[in-house]
C-alpha cells in the first residue's frame, strides 16, 4: 500500500519480479480489492507464488513513528514486519513511512547483539560506473561515535558480500587531514584505526563521494540524508537542463537526440535517485525501504535487493563481523 | 601569498581588479620579490592605487589554527588582518588557510555584539539563474541553536542588501514536515518563527538547494561544508562527462562543440565552485575567503565581493539587525 502510488506500482512490480526471479514468492499485504483489481488488470490472479493478506489499515506518511507503533496491529506495514518476525517471510519490502518502518522493525525484529541503532544504507553510482555504499541515510537524526563505528562494521560486512573483498571504508568529513572535523568523526576514526576487521582508509570530503574514493562511506543520519538528497537534486538539475535541450522541437533538438541519447542515458544513471532499495541494517531480519516515488522498475530493484540479502544472509554476516570485533577487543 | 598558486594568481587578479573597479586601492602583502617580479612581468609597478607591504612569513595550509594564531605576527595573513583591525584597510581578501583566517579574524577583529560564532557564507547558483546564499559553510565544526539563529539573522541582513527585499530564510533539514529533524534544527525553527526580523519559511531538503526554494539557507558548519562540496562534486562529474564528449576529435565531437557550447557554458555556471569569495560574517570588519584553487577571474570576483560589502557596510547592517532582534525580545 506504500509509496506515492500504492498498488498501482507495487502490484505490477510484484508480477514483474516473479518473472525475473524464478525462486521468488511474493505475499502482497493490503486492501484485497485494490490488489486483485490491479492483478486482474494485468491478467493475473493469486497462485502458489503470489498470495494476498488483507488488511484494513494503512500507516500514513505523516504519522509520527511513536503513534504508528501503537496503532500498527492490523496495518499493512505492521503485518509485513510481523511475518518476518514470525519467520513466515524472509524479508519485507516497503515504500511506506520511513520513520514508522524503522520503529516497527526495531520493536518487532529487534536489533542484532552489539548494535545500538539500525542504519539505512544504499548504493550511489560513481564516475567509473562502480558503486559506493553510504550509511546512515537518515534512520537516525543524531549518532554517537559508537554508533558510527557500528555503521562502519555493518557496511563493511554488507559490501564485502557484494564485491567479494574487504571494502575501503571512509568517514565523510569536512577535510581529508587528520586534524579536521568534529569530535564525532575524530573519535570514530580513532576506533576504526584500531580494528583489523575494517579496512579503514581515513576521511573523504563531499566532492569525492561520486568519484570512487571509497567503497563504504560512513556518516551520521542527518548528514547522510542531506548529502544524498543534495546529490540527487544537483544531478536532476543537470539532467533537466540537458533534457530541455534534447526535447526541443528544433533541428538542434533533433541532432541532439540522434547524437547524444547515449550520453544522456549514461548521465541519468549517475543520479543516485535511479537506485532503489535502501536496506535497514542492524536488525535480526531483512527490511528494504523503497523510495516513495519509485516506479515499477525501481520497486523490482528493491525486491531484487531483498532477494540478494536473503541469499547472502546479511544479518548473520553482520553478526559474525561484530563478534569478531568484540573478540579482537577482548584479546 | 595564499591559495594554491600564490602571487602567480593574486598579483594578476589585483591588477585586473584595479582596472575593473576604479574606486579600488589594493595593498599586496607578502614576499616583495615574488610580488614585484609578477608585477613587472605584467608591465606594472607599485603606484598610488597599488602598494606592497613586505612580510617574510606565510601561514601554511596545514598549520593548526591555534598555532597559526601564536605565530601570526609578521605573517602575510596576520598583517592583512592587522590592517583591517587598525582601519588601514577596509577589507581583507585571502586564499590562505581557512581555519587560521577565522581564528585570526576572530581574535583581532572581534565579534559583533550578540554574535557567538562567525559563519562562512557563499552564494550557490540555482536552476532559474538566481542565487541562494548558504551558511555556515564550515567556519565551525558544530553549532548550537543560538548560533544557528544568529546565522539566520546575519544571512538575512547580508542578502537583503543584495536583493533589495526581505529574503526567504530556510533551515536545511532531512524533511519538510515540522516533526522532522534533530533538536538543533527544531529549536532554531522555534526561535525563528518567533521573530519578525527574519522572513522564516520553514525547512528545506537537500534536493531543493539549487532549485530556488529559499534565498538564505541556514545549517551547521559541518553539514554546510559537506553539502556544498557534494554539490560541487556532483556538478563536476556531469560537466566532466559532457566535456569528454565535446572534446572528442570525432565528427560527433565537432558537432557537439558547434551546437552545444552554449548549453555547456550554462551548465558550467551551475557548479557552485564557479563562484568565489565566501564572506566571514559576524566580525567587526570585512574578511573574504577566496578558494585555494581559484584562478585569476575567481580572485577578481572575491575582490568584487569585498568592495560590495564595504559599500553596503555589511557589518553595520548585521549589527542593526541584531539589535532589532534583541529589542523585539525585550518588549
Amino acid at each position: 500500500m506504500g509509496g506515492d502510488f500504492g498498488p498501482r506500482v507495487t502490484v505490477p512490480a510484484a508480477v514483474q519480479a516473479l518473472s525475473h526471479f524464478p525462486e521468488l514468492k511474493v505475499i502482497l499485504i493490503g486492501d484485497r480489492n485494490s490488489i486483485t483489481s490491479q492483478l486482474s488488470y494485468l491478467g493475473h490472479q493469486p497462485n502458489a507464488r503470489l498470495s494476498i493478506i488483507h488488511t484494513d489499515r494503512v500507516i500514513s506518511n505523516t504519522e509520527k513513528p511513536s503513534l504508528a507503533l501503537r496503532k500498527s496491529a492490523g496495518s499493512s506495514m505492521g503485518t509485513a514486519i510481523e511475518l518476518v518476525a514470525d519467520s513466515k517471510a524472509d524479508a519485507c519490502v516497503s515504500g511506506g513511512n520511513t520513520g514508522a518502518l524503522m520503529a516497527l522493525s526495531r520493536f518487532r525484529l529487534k536489533l542484532l547483539p552489539g548494535i545500538e541503532r539500525p542504519a539505512l544504507v544504499s548504493a550511489l553510482p560513481t564516475a567509473s560506473g562502480r558503486k559506493t555504499w553510504m550509511l546512515d541515510l537518515g534512520a537516525n537524526v543524531s549518532s554517537d561515535a559508537d554508533s558510527l563505528f557500528q555503521f562502519a562494521v555493518m557496511g563493511s560486512a554488507l559490501v564485502e558480500e557484494i564485491i567479494g573483498h574487504a571494502p575501503r571504508v571512509a568517514i565523510l568529513n569536512i577535510g581529508a587531514e587528520e586534524i579536521k572535523g568534529n569530535d564525532l568523526v575524530k573519535r570514530c576514526a580513532e576506533m576504526l584505526s584500531q580494528t583489523h576487521e575494517v579496512n579503514f582508509i581515513g576521511y573523504i570530503e563531499g566532492n569525492q563521494l561520486l568519484h570512487d574514493a571509497a567503497d563504504v562511506v560512513v556518516c551520521d543520519g542527518f548528514v547522510g540524508n542531506v548529502c544524498l538528497k543534495t546529490c540527487e537534486g544537483t544531478a536532476q538539475l543537470f539532467i533537466d537542463k540537458m533534457k530541455e535541450r534534447m526535447m526541443a522541437s528544433s533541428i538542434k533538438g533533433w541532432i541532439a537526440r540522434k547524437l547524444f541519447s547515449g550520453l544522456f542515458n549514461e548521465l541519468k544513471t549517475l543520479n543516485p535517485d535511479q537506485y532503489n532499495g535502501a536496506s535497514l541494517l542492524g536488525l535480526r531480519g531483512i527490511v528494504i525501504k523503497s523510495h516513495g516515488s519509485a516506479d515499477v522498475e525501481a520497486v523490482v530493484n528493491a525486491i531484487g535487493e531483498a532477494i540478494h540479502e536473503v541469499k547472502r544472509q546479511v544479518p548473520s554476516r553482520i553478526s559474525d563481523r561484530l563478534e569478531a570485533v568484540l573478540l579482537e577487543r577482548h584479546y
